[in-house]
């Protein structure tokens, strides 16, 4: 069965997906009510589809501007910077931070050679020159990649008038952002650090 | 964002999928080539399309009868009944066994309100008779459920000129086919034991 095959080798690409887990769940699909797998289907291509960067500050959207970039209640003197726009969302569970964000969409790595280039790290001076920021939180994860980014930033950013903060390492280390809890972030959020 | 909201809700309700596997799968999805998301909803669909149920044995199949059913080599004298067509992929990793199987389609579960004739055991008794089918093996789960179908099985066929066997206590009580290794599976079905 050609067709089952070609599922469970789809499947088992994705993240965290073993072979028999991609095998479990292709064949409960195959046993799946037509409209259910159909609805499963057509959701992953509509995200796929209507999901793109907010130009402002690099988080997924279906609009033009992020929900939070064109959400005039937020503070935009305070921005949080993380690696990935899926970071974002995970921030935003916190429900207790009011700034905005600037999504780096990734952190140093030389040895992949991603230098700051690759980042959106021009992008985060020119929008704390021009939209008055009083303050950069750097939320990138407490490995070392990300404390390497957070350390960069932080140098670049020695010049300008910006307070410039960590979060706490509320974070267990090694850890990522992913996987911490609501209260744990908001610890880390409150006792933030500064950097310079 | 409803699109990925609508994907992480989908994604949730398979099964093994937490609320945040579902969104790190999620969000790994958007991340994707558009090749890559677009094969995986297509293989999805696909497998969906074209697999349906071997109208003989009970199997999956692409064709009018399954791979096992249609192969002239495999020995028509003996039946492996299983649970559901899934454990006939599970049976098949072993690559010992060379005869056919009868899918059940489920297990006995009056809770459930499933009795008899909600399986497949009246083609199975035909099957037994038209075939000519010389051993039953019954290789149902050695849980509650399956024990008692297999139970009931062997009492219904106490007077067909057919021998009835039950898989052996190789497999971990209360455990399941999908989580046995081809070993253990070799194992239980050498030592199978009469029923009847």
């Amino acid at each position: 069965m050609e067709s089952i095959e070609k599922l469970i080798t789809n499947l088992n690409k994705l993240p965290g997906i073993g072979i028999k887990t991609a095998q479990r769940l292709a064949y409960h699909m195959i046993a799946m009510p037509d409209e259910s797998i159909t609805a499963l289907a057509e959701s992953i291509l509509e995200a796929k589809r209507r999901i793109h960067f907010c130009p402002v500050c690099g988080n997924y959207t279906e609009n033009e501007l992020c929900e939070i970039c064109s959400n005039p209640k937020r503070n935009s003197e305070t921005l949080c910077v993380v690696k990935d726009a899926r970071d974002v969302g995970f921030m935003e569970r916190m429900r207790e931070y009011n700034g905005k964000y600037h999504v780096l969409g990734g952190v140093l790595s030389p040895m992949d050679g991603i230098g700051p280039d690759k980042l959106r790290i021009k992008e985060l001076v020119e929008r704390i020159r021009t939209e008055h920021v009083k303050e950069v939180i750097l939320a990138t994860n407490p490995d070392v990649e990300g404390e390497a980014t957070a350390s960069y930033i932080a140098k670049l950013l020695k010049d300008e008038p910006v307070r410039v903060t960590r979060i706490a390492h509320g974070i267990p280390i090694g850890g990522n952002l992913e996987f911490v809890d609501e209260m744990t972030l908001f610890k880390a959020m409150e006792n933030r650090r500064d950097m310079v």
